[in-house]
């Protein structure tokens, strides 16, 4: 049986009706109800097939085919939940190729009578995205050990519920036992211009950005904003604001795009209309291709904080937070895609992801190949996100040709 | 009998047991559950007492003596509400020295057996602070016809309850019919430094200040915060910052506290560590003595905000909101407290309120006093903000003294 390329779209396509948007995108943040929708369809999906599914307990959830009992997994697989107002593609096109993919390979296993070397599964990871529960990339680094499981669950969101109550809430707090992984193979949308700006179909990820937050809160004091004298205000949204300013700015003291920065989430306290902000929380992320500029850039950065915090009577608390190290892919995983894709007559081109992904947290434990399908526009993380069919269904032919030599011990050679 | 200042300083002190926070403070924001619970004390506290208390359809509360029915009221009194993280001083203070001058004038009443002209109330207004949700100043601008009532039941909180299902969760959406007014006298802290820095016991407020919010919308793009390359975005947040910048630097172009501005309430979608902002709601308050002054820092501001719109590829929409043009209070009412604190060798001064006051609103009906006792350091709308015992407590003695005259019909000579 042929990988069915009309089979996946179609799947692929009703998983973006779940926590659908008016303008096209999804909303599935972690531990929601929709999160639950889409890992309720996912589990469904599985088990009618005969594959049984696993939940373990920070809620990643397993999808098996387990030829021979007691023999490690390739798993393939991505992510269901995503951003506020998110694109449809992120995260869900590469756990819906990996499903086909699994089926494929199955079908083959089953008609060929000839069990190869490994086990093959399908992973959802539990919150990638960190919208709702910082950080992102929660449950792949909880299952890697890079984050610690007790701590995680009961990391907050801001309306104070746990990640192990939304976990329970959504009935995928789960207490199965985690597979034994051999490799970890993931396939993603770009969310950049390269593939698309010089034509390649596929790309191949040989290592990830230098990445890191920093906490920032600025403490001043609460006043009456009719009353009170300029001078004496302690005004922390004023400073809170200087400060977004300053880590738009920064960038300008490297070359264009050698350093991406952002303040993505604020809180304000106490955010009335008539009221000077006491305290203002929020998160920068700086990303570089280069470890010594986003270190020049902090150095910076907390310089003028220094300063800044003086000027206006305010403290300004600012810590590292999430940070993210230079993550290669292995040179044999590089390869043996290029090998395959060059024996269907597929361009391919190495990229680095300036964004994190799971597949980043599995190479740190196992070797794991993360590939690239172009995105329009370059645009993600928004509703208008958007690959094409012909795009998707490339991806899933070069998931299904890995994986295909995974299970058969392509990363043992 | 004479008034007890210690009765009065016992029951203003318990107020601020209700919705009491860990620093001193209170945290009453209107509609809530500590909304609800203080406004039964207030009722508890005038049916034990004989004064029926009647809700009408805004919230607003009225303890009455009904000395001759048919006669219009003289309303004292103030609001029971705060900003979150408040003060335990404003509005309360207002309210409880109303409640102990109703007792007071009410025995000297019934004592002398001589019905004077009109009649004496109590009010505490619905939702002066305006915090959770916009305008301030809500059930007196109802009450005197400023607001319309069925808009304003229907205004919504952040997520999205609306006033009349607040005060209806509370019990305190009533059907009561308003009383009738013939003037109005309310006490407040100063929220300022003048009295403090003067000396002064007791300000009585000519004017208020002219004041204006502007609301304002700033549309970008959401974008990946890691992935989206810096020339690419169209930053939200980026903008709004530096709005909120402009808002703080343009009070430089006028003599020091000509002008005072800020913004204290800032919404940021999706407001995710990792997604670049596409949508950031401000309102920017605009407070000065002179009506030219706000004008021209609108017109600058505006000119401003749409050079930043072209710079950084976002739209943003400014609107006028809640403009307050100056209210004077008339001169016989400044005159009769004069007189009678200097019959009780009190010094006064007159003086302007940069804040509004439910007393604003009233003056725009019936004839109005409004009355200041000093604020220590000047700080309102905060933890820390204090006034001493004698201080409020001559601020009582003066409400009597003005009550007094006014339900003997002092605003009508």
């Amino acid at each position: 049986m042929l990988l069915s390329a009309e089979d996946f779209l179609k799947d692929f396509h009703h998983t973006a009706t779940i926590g659908a948007t008016a303008d096209g995108g999804v909303d599935r943040q972690a531990g929601t109800a929709k999160d639950g929708e889409i890992r309720a369809w996912f589990r469904d999906w599985g088990t009618e097939r005969g594959y049984p599914v696993r939940v373990d307990s920070i809620g990643n959830m397993f999808m098996l085919a387990d030829w021979t009992p007691g023999v490690p997994f390739v798993l393939i697989g991505s992510h269901l939940d995503s951003q506020p107002l998110a694109g449809r593609f992120d995260g869900a096109y590469g756990v819906v190729a990996a499903m086909h993919v699994l089926q494929e390979i199955d079908s083959e296993v089953r008609a060929s009578g000839h069990k190869p070397p490994f086990n093959l599964g399908v992973v959802n990871w539990f919150n990638e995205e960190g919208a709702r529960f910082a950080p992102s990339i929660m449950g792949s680094s909880v299952f890697v050990g890079l984050l610690d499981e007790q701590n995680t669950l009961t990391v907050s969101d801001p309306s104070g519920t746990k990640v192990g109550e939304a976990l329970e809430d959504i009935g995928f707090l789960g207490t199965d036992p985690r597979p034994e992984v051999a490799a970890y193979a993931e396939v993603h949308i770009e969310q950049g211009r390269i593939l698309e700006r010089e034509g390649i179909p596929l790309g191949t990820v040989d290592r990830s950005w230098y990445t890191q937050k920093l906490d920032i809160e600025v403490l001043g004091e609460q006043s009456h904003t009719g009353a009170t004298s300029m001078a004496d205000r302690r005004d922390a949204l004023v400073a809170a604001s200087k400060i977004v300013v300053m880590v738009n700015e920064v960038t300008g003291d490297f070359e264009e795009d050698a350093l991406l920065s952002s303040v993505g989430q604020m809180h304000i306290e106490p955010n009335s209309p008539i009221v000077v902000p006491r305290r203002v929380h929020l998160i920068a992320d700086l990303r570089s291709d280069s470890e010594e500029i986003i270190q020049k850039a902090r150095a910076t950065l907390l310089a003028k904080f220094d300063a800044l915090a003086a000027d206006h009577r305010v403290d300004v608390n600012a810590r590292d937070f999430d940070v993210r190290p230079h993550r290669h892919f292995p040179e044999s995983g590089l390869e043996l895609v290029e090998k395959l894709m060059a024996d269907k007559g597929l361009a391919t081109r190495r990229i680095r992801t300036r964004a994190g992904h799971d597949a980043v947290a599995l190479s740190t434990k196992v070797p794991s190949i993360l590939m690239f399908v172009p995105s329009v526009d370059g645009v993600s993380h928004c509703e208008r996100e958007f690959t094409e069919d012909k795009d998707l269904v490339t991806g899933l032919d070069a998931l299904a040709e890995v994986a295909r030599a995974l299970v058969n011990g392509a990363s043992e050679q």
